[in-house]
């Protein structure tokens, strides 16, 4: 039955890809959504699973259960090892090519580290579950050595935690981070006093909060500093290892932890086929996120961007949504026959936000509308639940955030340290 | 200010270890808890997470939570490499070694293979955190690849889980597993029909809850297989690979995952130090749980046990928590002078309890009460809500099973891959 049905291969189930499967769920098309996960990841919040409030499960939704009653979606845990455009072949790790009909790439970003080996080999990102369940680890694992530690400067260095970056990922790390010292020096960690520990955020420019106004950026940069974390903008990190990070301007800062959120990079498996790329390589496609030159061929999200005026579509989630769905309206046009050409791609900004902590978020509106303070943190918090999938995680996460508010408490603070891979298999 | 206080160090914060901790909180002693996780660890539902019913962090408990306002017991988290009793040293890994006045021994147990080298490298155990998560991956693994694999027989293998071991352990793990298959297969997996699921479960003895009364046992046995686990009693595993487990019987079947619960041995530090043992390696202490020539030594929980007339205590928690809170009451006495030879250990039976999955346990009171059906899974629900540490973690569990019960639902089914340990540090 399905045999006769054109077949869409979605490569990635981040924002953007998953957006584009719900889209084409009961349309007259095999879909193949492709993951290198077996779960939909809520990455916004993984500084929170990563400093101890949420749960990996609670920003994590299998795929599988998304798509459940779905005629025509089916997922598939896999590794594309590469798309080959010209044979119309998604290539597997695992198991035989699957060819397609439509392509639909949304493979998102990893950390860029601008090719410094040194720096990327010594920090720790905050791209998949994998990496906030590995800092959450390292930052408690820090603690519980730093009680133990007679020597002071080894002490100092051990609860030194620098976070590279002062976007939105930033900001929330380290604004996380000081609320989660704030909880545990003196109680649960007697020997380690408040003083002791540095919270340093590292900014290549002049303020936080670039993508926001100055007011907003200000106000984020305000609260941090109050709240302890030291704010070090202007300066840019030029070098590290194990035991410290150098800045441009030469100041060394001893520290066991180095948290990047300085950049990402487009992530495809389109390997050496010569596509148009912008600077920083994401793919650049036509106004109807058409891959140039690649028959049936979509890119969408942080792999990719059509030129809008002389810049790129930000790589955010709500634009991957967005052109996710465009993508998708696209296909089921083309395969009812529908004639004429589509309006290009048009992003409608809705708004961005961030929380800087407890009772601080930044909202910024379309029409120039802005909030900071407690409105601009609920708003935050709603906008959050709202997106997050299912009803049991958004019951789960409210539940978690209701507990940290009215106890100040972060209580995930296991250290799980292997989990490890399934035996064989 | 400590200094002059006697050192109680406790090795092992276990049942038993955790127990006698908290009875010495407020003496005037100087008491060191030392595990190698940060977490106090609830292993009765280890089979739940590995399963996707619960988070790892709802059964485990941060230690340091757990004593933040203690004045004297502080909590270290540390692998210990050997405890020498003659000199009064516990030697650990990273750090020099501690000295004591009174030792607590309470190491528990680890999964005994019975020397089969093959058979410990191709089973999955159910003992530790990591255990348990990497159960969860493997099994939700088996299912990606079964609904991608088109030969049958390879199918068939990836789908037969041999649980080897009738008791608590085993009877719970594979009611559990059966229940997760009930939900997934045809649904989650649409390529996978119920019909090619197995679940055995291997047993030695003529049948299941060998500890319990026959008539719970032969309950336990008909619950199991009415829900479809196929239950082989007097059946041992003879050998094991990647790809089959073979029985005394001569059966062989195929299969990518074993579960092992069919044995512990006791694990303890104590070295080659010429210590009188009971057959299965467990140390036979005096009757006032002392460790026979180690003075201040006392050894408690499945590490240890006096001979009770001509057996052992049970290896569960019960003995171990009473024991734990025993020996911490000797301690006190002896340093405030109190004379004259306690009492020797004596163990209260409570009751015990197994739960075979949905609406169904067995309870055993002492005095000979026993009840099946709801009322003992009822009973198992509650005795368990109650022994959990912390209460967001009851308010955890018990939503989590509320909402598996009413919506028939293993939300937590996400493969988390790798966790991983701490970067550097």
């Amino acid at each position: 039955m399905a045999e006769a049905r054109p077949r869409v291969a979605i490569v990635g189930a981040g924002f953007g890809g998953l957006a584009c499967a719900r889209k084409l769920d009961g349309e007259p098309l095999d879909v193949v959504l492709l993951d290198q996960h077996n779960y939909h990841l809520f990455t916004p919040l993984l500084y929170q699973v990563a400093t101890g409030l949420l749960n990996p499960s609670d920003i994590a939704y299998p795929l599988r259960t998304i798509f459940r009653h779905s005629p025509n979606v089916r997922f598939r845990q896999a590794t594309v090892t590469r798309v080959d455009l010209a044979s119309k072949l998604v290539r597997l790790d695992a198991s035989p090519p699957l060819s397609y009909d439509y392509l639909v790439l949304a493979t998102g970003s990893t950390d860029n580290y601008f090719g410094n080996q040194e720096v990327a080999r010594v920090s720790l990102g905050l791209k998949s579950l994998e990496d906030a369940t590995r800092l959450r680890n390292h930052v408690l694992t820090c603690l519980e050595r730093a009680d133990a530690e007679p020597d002071p400067e080894a002490r100092r260095a051990l609860l030194t935690f620098v976070v590279v970056g002062g976007g939105p990922t930033g900001v929330e790390s380290s604004g996380a981070l000081i609320e989660l010292m704030e909880i545990v020096a003196g109680k649960d960690y007697h020997q380690i006093s408040r003083a002791e520990i540095q919270v340093v955020l590292v900014e290549g420019t002049d303020r936080v909060l670039n993508a926001f106004s100055v007011r907003l950026g200000r106000y984020a940069q305000r609260v941090l500093m109050k709240r302890g974390v030291a704010v070090r903008t202007g300066a840019l990190v030029k070098s590290a290892n194990g035991h410290s990070v150098t800045l441009s301007d030469g100041t060394a800062i001893a520290c066991a932890t180095i948290i990047w959120s300085a950049g990402v990079r487009p992530s495809d498996p389109v390997g050496e086929a010569p596509l148009p790329r912008f600077r920083n390589a994401r793919i650049e496609v036509d106004p109807w996120m058409r891959i140039p030159g690649a028959p049936g061929a979509f890119a969408i999200g942080d792999a990719a961007s059509p030129r809008v005026g002389d810049r790129e579509l930000p790589m955010l989630s709500p634009p991957a949504m967005q052109a996710g769905r465009y993508v998708a309206r696209t296909i089921v046009d083309a395969v009812r026959g529908l004639q004429g050409e589509r309006e290009p791609f048009h992003y409608v900004d809705k708004g961005t936000m961030a929380t800087v902590g407890r009772n601080a978020g930044v909202t910024h509106l379309p029409g120039g509308l802005e909030f900071t303070g407690f409105l601009g943190w609920l708003t935050w918090l709603f906008v959050h639940i709202y997106y997050l999938i299912g009803f049991r995680n958004r019951i789960s996460a409210l539940g978690s955030w209701a507990w940290d508010y009215v106890r100040h408490d972060r209580p995930i603070r296991i250290i799980l340290a292997s989990s490890a891979a399934p035996k064989r298999v």
